[in-house]
Formats: structure tokens, C-alpha cells, sequence
């Protein structure tokens, strides 16, 4: 088995400008680190032809697969394709199979089609076309000296269905790459250094084809265990041992023993369990009710929340007192309490989690600094509350927020508060 | 003046096996473009001496600065500090500033300090210190043959203030660089096809150092005028004007005229306004919510909304009729001007917006498919509905829906529908 390494070119001005945040680039990376290769480097260039060919001349220097992806658009800042045409002697045709596609979306769709639609049809005569099914660009093939080159347009969703459809099943077929196994240990509540100086002699023993990764988030720390080569078998094997070799030196601060955000984590635990929970959001607005939405069969147990970011609403719908509001504030054990009890009766659930808090830049006091959250959470039975001090923006705030209420109702749930 | 470019090198196994998503880059793109620096090449690499050495000196072939983030962390797998000391010929020197400033984070914190926190204040004689008061790894700055250097954490606030507090300031003073002008004109509604044909004639009149790119994000297209080089205020001029004879062309399909986000252009129209906004969210779980507030200022005109999640809810706090749902579901019109009158009196606002759909991957009927949202903007006069169809998955879908129920809402208050 050999060692495939993959390494991703992104084209366009606006990840160099910063008006786009690369996603694609780790989604690439996961869906070929499954398969076994692995990604060497990441390249991003410009909307540039002597940036482009820069890059596809060096990369293929240590790379045995380029992906491509970006400027393939119908407008004129778009120049990956007739680039990638020259770069490999060929010329454009118009692919058939592609022009019925174009004009069945369009026919869809109701618009009209132009003539500049239709190009999108025209491939070189030297690629392998590769069909997209949720857009009109094409994705391209092209291999020269063992070397294998995929051009696929930068819009997300186009992008994965033709590495879903075309490029994976393609390169599962022709490579036999080496094992690649990663595990991913969750903990919560210990900085990084701390948990090496437990791990130092753990550390000390990993076999050399296995490696330890820190990933601090907040305070949140993933352990990820990387081991490749050998036996896929064996190797899964032995990462496992390690891992649990690890969870037991860690002790109860480990809360996954796998890569599950905080929602995913929430959702294991209530699926099936018939238990069903509703949340309270003042400061953050919405964000947790997204973040546990974002998990597919959250509506067997997510009933939905009141998002009271105006006291008024605090009142009229939790049904806080505005002498509770008045003595206390918003920001407040009080007011977070008479909230998650709010929401146990107006969503009608058994576990409730309740934020309230000033995330900033404005609207700090003497009393309550910016950055103070306070939440609770509650069952019939019991109400816990608990201060939070968060010292970074707004976004990263609610943000961290939304973590920490999540973990803090998962801890409540298993009774591990 | 000269054109200044730099190049950004991030450093991380994580970024490689696609655990974590870029944020960074964009972060620093668009800080340095501020200044009049662009950015050349963006580089990721794994925690590898070799990786690490060739980046650093390829890039230092095309770039003036090298901007590099990550491997400053206090584990073994962080690599970056020895490496970089080696390379320009140091040696580790205990800095007092940064550990009074170690011992003072943990001293707040109530936590145990530790040698392997303290050697975080070890730093190579041959840099300039770069503070870090976010944390515990300071930043580096070492200058080579012209070429400037800057190492700093991977961790988003502590590469936020080291260069807000330190580079940023270095760098403006330093240098004297070429003007850069964007401007960016938000378009909805039309394919980025249509708009090209459009403004055929307006790009083939464009001056060589005025260019025009697309970003299209489904039915909203951006459309961005960079300009470069000689006096900042004849460019300025000159981007600004062009962008008018663009804006004319275009006609109303032009939602804003700088790069504004639905929910910045939502805060745009009702901040001072005096209207108050609600909402009732289904599929979407409190994604609009959160979008609105992450506006700072929000609080004037947001007061809250109903996630009903689950149809109790939607009976219970909206006062949608069991009659309704039965008779035509929870994905109909019926339930969405129901849910929007619901949030219109329960959150006593003067404009609300209502979503209900189902965004996947379960869930659809014979009756409603995947990918369908009702959508229902109200006021005390008017009620208006839209049926929506998103073909992506239950992420993209989500984003989607937000999006088209902002900028419906915004039509709805500007009287545009």
C-alpha cells in the first residue's frame, strides 16, 4: 500500500480578500481522509493565470493528486477552464450530455437561457467530464504523468456532488492508499497544559506511527490520536487501546470518545430517551436552538424555545416578574431562574436551560461587566444557576456561550453537575 | 508607493484532515487589505519540520511578509517556536513580561501554574516580542534580507489582539503601500448569467486597474469593483463613480451598495426607525434570531422570538388552531399566516416574519417535498406569504431560508414586494 497525497488549490480573489471563508477546504479533507489520503498542503491563489499555473506546476512537484477547485463561473473574472484547456493541449467541444442538463435546470426554473448558460457545456477535448448534478459548471479530469488533476467549481453544494457522484467512487477505484485512523477524545473543563502534564507519560509510549494532536477550543480540548499505515485492521486496533488507555487517565473530564460537537453529544443522549427539552435564550439570540437543530432528528426531542431578548418579552411570554427584573436585572441568578422555569411551562418540557447575559461590545455596567452570562437549567425536580465570565467579542461570546449551555444541560441531564 | 504582498502560512494537522475550518485567513485578509497589503498566496501545511521549512522558504521567494499562524501552543505537537528560532540562527531567552503576564492569567483564574506554562514565556533572543493579552503564547516578529516574519497562535483571539495591538501598528508605520479600493454592490434575485449580460458593455469599459468580480451565494450575487495603485482619493473617486453607473444599470434587483450581510441590511432600516420586529421560526430553530443579534445594537428593534419547533408549541405560544394544522399540516400557508399573526400579537411587534419547512434529509411527504419553506411577512395591516424550494442539504437549506426570510421581511418593510 502507498502513501497518496492529495493537496487542494483554491481559486479566487475573494479568499485572498477575505470576503469568503474557505469551507470547502476542510470538507475536501475529511471526505479524502476517509478513504485514506491524506492532504498535504493547502494552496490558496488568485483570479490570476500566472498565479494558477504557479501553483499547478509546484504542487504536482510532492502532490499525487491535485484538486482544484474555483473559477469555473460563466463571467469574465472566471478563467479556470479555458486555463486548464491550454494547459493540457486541448481544445473545447461541447459536451451534449452537459447542454441537456443546463437546459432542463433552466427549464426548471423558469429562466430564460443565454447563450453564456450554454457555454458552460464546452470542455476540453482531454478531461473527463465530471457530472453536476446541482449547478451547470462541470467538474474536469485530467491526469498527465501518473499525476491526476480534478478542476470543480468553488460553490459548495456543486462542488460535493461531484465529489460525492464522480471524484471519490473514481479514486477509490484506481488508488490502494494507506490506512489512516483518527479518534477523537472530547474534554471539557482543563486547559491543555494541564491535561499534557497528565499525558506525559502516555505521550512517551505512542509507537511512532501514531500521533497525539491538541485541538483547544475555548474550554473545550479535543484529543485527537492519529495512526497510519499497516493493517487498517490492526491499526484500528491499536488506536483504540490507546484511546481508551487515555479516557482512563483523564478521568471524568472526557464527556465523548468521539468528534461530537456539543449538540451531537446533546442529541445522543436524548434520542430514544423520551425526554424532551425547550431553552429560554435571551443574549444568545437564537444560536442554541439553531445548534441543536442542526442536528437531523433533534425534532424527537427539541420542542422549540422563547427567545426573549427584550425584558418585555421575558415577561409577557416566561412570565419573569418585573419585580424580579427591577431588584435584579436581567443579568441575574434571579431572572435566569424564574426563565428556565418559565420555559419548563410554557414549552411544557422536562429538562429546560435558560441565558441570560450581556455579550457586548455596549451595554456593560458597573454591576454587570461585559461578558457576564448567567444561565440555569431545571427539571421539575431542581433548578441549578451558574455565572459564566466570558472575555473575547460578541461573536466569539455567544459563541462560547452556547457551548457551555449545552455542556452545562448534558451535565445536568446525565447528573454529572 | 509599492505593492506590498504577503503571504499567510497556517500550521495544523487540523487544518489538513478538514477538524477545523479556516477562519483565520479571511480575519487577516481583510485586516492587511485595510492597510493597502495584499494578500499573494494563502499556504497550509502540517505540523512537519520539513512542511514547515519548505513553505517558509518558497514563500519567501514572492512575498514581503509571511504571516504566520499556529504550533505556539504548550504540547508536543506544537513545533512552531523551536523551529523558527533555529531557522533565524536564535537562542530561548525567558521573557519577564510575558511570564508576569502568565502568572497573572492564572492568578485570575484561581489556577495551578505549572513549568510547562511558564516555558510559554520562552522566546528566541533573535524576535521582537509581540504580546499576546489574550493568552499565553506571544507572537514573534523576525525580519531576514528585507522579508518580514510573524508568528502568532492559530487560536482566533490571540491571533485577533496580537495583530490589532502589534502588527497592525508595525506594519503601517514601516511601510508606504499602494492604495486598495472595494466596494461591493449586494444584488438579489437574478443569476450571476443574467447580470453578466447586462453589464457587458459596462466591464469592457472598465480601466486596466479596475476589475469586476462575481460572488454569487445562491439567489444573492455580489458584485465587487477592486481597484488598485496611484492617490487613494482620485481612486476612491474613481471606484465610487463607476460603482453608481453599475448601480443604474442594475436597477432594482440592487439590494445595498456596500457588503452588507440580510441582517446588517435589516438593522440599517430599522435602527432609528422606531419599528419593532418578531419572529416565528419553525425549521429554520432560531438561525434568523441568531443572525439578527449578531448585530450589535440589535436590541433596539428585535424583541424576540417563538422557536415552535414542535406543532404543541405552535398551538401553545402561537395560537395556530389544531384545525389548521390538521386540515393542511404544519408546512402550508395556512400555518405560516397563522404563525405569523401568532408572533405579531404574542411578541406585539409591528413587522414579523414566520418559517415553517422541511429542510431535510427527512421528513418529506408526497404532499410536501424536502426543500419546501412557507414563509409569511406580516404587519397589523398586511399579510404577504411565499412558498420557497431549497435543493440542498439540511445545512445549506437552513442558510438559505434565513437569508430569503430576511431580505423578504426587509422587502416587506421598504415596501418593495
Amino acid at each position: 500500500m502507498a502513501n497518496i497525497a492529495a493537496t487542494i488549490i483554491t481559486i479566487g480573489d475573494e479568499l485572498l480578500i477575505g470576503q469568503t471563508i474557505d469551507t470547502n477546504s476542510a470538507w475536501i479533507a475529511q471526505r479524502l481522509n476517509e478513504i485514506g489520503i491524506s492532504i498535504l498542503r493547502r494552496v490558496a491563489v488568485a483570479d490570476q493565470k500566472d498565479e494558477i499555473l504557479k501553483a499547478l506546476n509546484e504542487e504536482q512537484q510532492s502532490a499525487d493528486i491535485l484538486l482544484i477547485t474555483g473559477g469555473l463561473g460563466p463571467t469574465s473574472d472566471d478563467i479556470t477552464k479555458p486555463l486548464l484547456c491550454s494547459y493540457f493541449n486541448g481544445k473545447m467541444v461541447r459536451s451534449e450530455r452537459v447542454e441537456t442538463h443546463i437546459r432542463e435546470l433552466f427549464g426548471r426554473l423558469n429562466r430564460p437561457i443565454i447563450e453564456r448558460n450554454l457555454m458552460q457545456a464546452d470542455v476540453p477535448d482531454v478531461c473527463t467530464v465530471l457530472f453536476n448534478r446541482m449547478g451547470t459548471a462541470p467538474g474536469m479530469w485530467f491526469e498527465r504523468n501518473g499525476k491526476i488533476f480534478v478542476s470543480m467549481p468553488g460553490v459548495p453544494v456543486e462542488m460535493m456532488v461531484i465529489m460525492q457522484d464522480e471524484v471519490i467512487p473514481r479514486l477509490q477505484q484506481g488508488l490502494t492508499t494507506d490506512a489512516i485512523v483518527h479518534k477523537t477524545t472530547v474534554t471539557a473543563g482543563e486547559g491543555e497544559s494541564f491535561i499534557a502534564e497528565k499525558l506525559m507519560g502516555f505521550e512517551e509510549r505512542l509507537p511512532a506511527h501514531i500521533r497525539l494532536a491538541y485541538l483547544p477550543d475555548f474550554s473545550i480540548v479535543k484529543l485527537r490520536l492519529t495512526g497510519t499505515g499497516g493493517d487498517p485492521a490492526v491499526l484500528e486496533q491499536e488506536v483504540t487501546a490507546l484511546q481508551q488507555e487515555l479516557v482512563s487517565i483523564l478521568g471524568n473530564i472526557v464527556v465523548a470518545t468521539s468528534d461530537l460537537t456539543m449538540e451531537q453529544l446533546l442529541g445522543q443522549t436524548l434520542v430514544g430517551s423520551g425526554s424532551r427539552i425547550g431553552i429560554a435564550e435571551s443574549c444568545t439570540g437564537g444560536y442554541i436552538g439553531h445548534c441543536i437543530t442542526q442536528v437531523s432528528g433533534s425534532s424527537e426531542y427539541f420542542m422549540g424555545s422563547v427567545v426573549s431578548y427584550d425584558n418585555s418579552i421575558k415577561e409577557k411570554v416566561l412570565g419573569v416578574s418585573a419585580a424580579t427584573l427591577d431588584a435584579h436585572g436581567a443579568v441575574s441568578e434571579e431572572t435566569a431562574t424564574e426563565m428556565v422555569l418559565g420555559a419548563l411551562r410554557v414549552l411544557d418540557v422536562d429538562f429546560a436551560l435558560a441565558t441570560t447575559g450581556v455579550l457586548g461590545p455596549g451595554g456593560g455596567t458597573d454591576r454587570v461587566k461585559v461578558g457576564t452570562v448567567w444561565m440555569a437549567v431545571a427539571s421539575k425536580e431542581r433548578v441549578v444557576t451558574k455565572m459564566f465570565y466570558f472575555r473575547y467579542d460578541r461573536q466569539r461570546n455567544k459563541e462560547i456561550a452556547a457551548k457551555m449551555g449545552m455542556l452545562f444541560l448534558w451535565r445536568f441531564i446525565n447528573n454529572k453537575l
